[in-house]
């Protein structure tokens, strides 16, 4: 088998944190260990709206996040359920809106738990929020301050590398890859 | 103001009980207080699936019943959140995907409560499902009892339809519309 080094392909990432009234999205490139920063922003849906239209707009916006940036995976926070039931059914519709438009898109879709997301950023799972936006500024030099929502997604994506980065290094150390 | 009959213009009414594992549908048509069953079925995701593939099943599915079966309006059932809060996200995922269906389909979505439903159906709020699923053979004497989440769609799209018959009459009254 030929040694191959994944430094020379980089792999786009899309960090989402999906809520219904902000979703927050961030776009990182991975080449090795190497992050750089390409893109975020938030999609925002109109309170006075219905559900549906909503829901619509959210799904509007994040398929053309992907027609723009085209990732090559998906990262979606799993945020834990609200103690208002009536918020979590709400969440569960943003992010269901989530994994759909990156599963209708043909991408891989992971979920990581914000626990996970925060031992990954910032090395303990019960970082503030601060610190670990804190973090995505450190690793991210590019990313200037836009929204926290963003820099949540950010966080995902960064998550997803680090996470996904470990599970390329053991599967090609079981398959006998060299770097 | 020319008095016009809607009991010429049949309306068709799709009903949804959303859910991950299955999503009850019913369409029925109206015209004035005459209801008739046109068609109804349950759409079933694998469990073993993740859950982005999950609920791009039930979109593919719910695109294709509206595909084939072409309603102007969806009545959704509103289902409480469950006590279980993974049970509620997972409910909001699906419902989620359900209005987002209808809403990209360009018709009108209302969700309706339970007990709304019931109310409407059989009479009052607290009824059994084994009554509303009677109610709703006797309601719509084609309809060959194929899954308890099917019926639970046409009670949601029967409800549907006296409430929006009742809109309809409370409008036209406002309007002078004589019938």
């Amino acid at each position: 088998m030929t040694a191959t080094s994944s430094a020379a392909v980089p792999i786009r990432i899309l960090g989402l944190d999906p809520g219904l009234r902000h979703t927050g999205w961030g776009v990182i490139d991975v080449a090795g260990s190497r992050l750089t920063h390409v893109a975020d922003g938030t999609i925002n849906t109109d309170e006075k709206q219905d559900l549906p239209r909503r829901l619509e707009r959210l799904h509007d916006g994040l398929v053309e996040v992907i027609g723009v940036w085209r990732p090559d995976e998906v990262a979606v926070e799993e945020t834990l359920a609200n103690r208002n039931p009536q918020s979590t059914l709400k969440l569960g519709m943003a992010r269901g809106v989530a994994l759909l438009v990156g599963a209708r898109a043909g991408l891989v879709v992971e979920q990581y738990l914000p626990m996970i997301v925060k031992k990954s950023v910032v090395g303990t799972g019960h970082a503030e929020k601060e610190q670990v936006q804190h973090m995505v500024r450190m690793l991210l030099p590019g990313f200037q301050r836009s929204s926290a929502d963003a820099a949540d997604a950010l966080a995902v994506a960064i998550c997803h590398a680090h996470t996904a980065g470990t599970n390329r290094r053991v599967m090609e150390g079981m398959l006998g890859v060299r770097r």
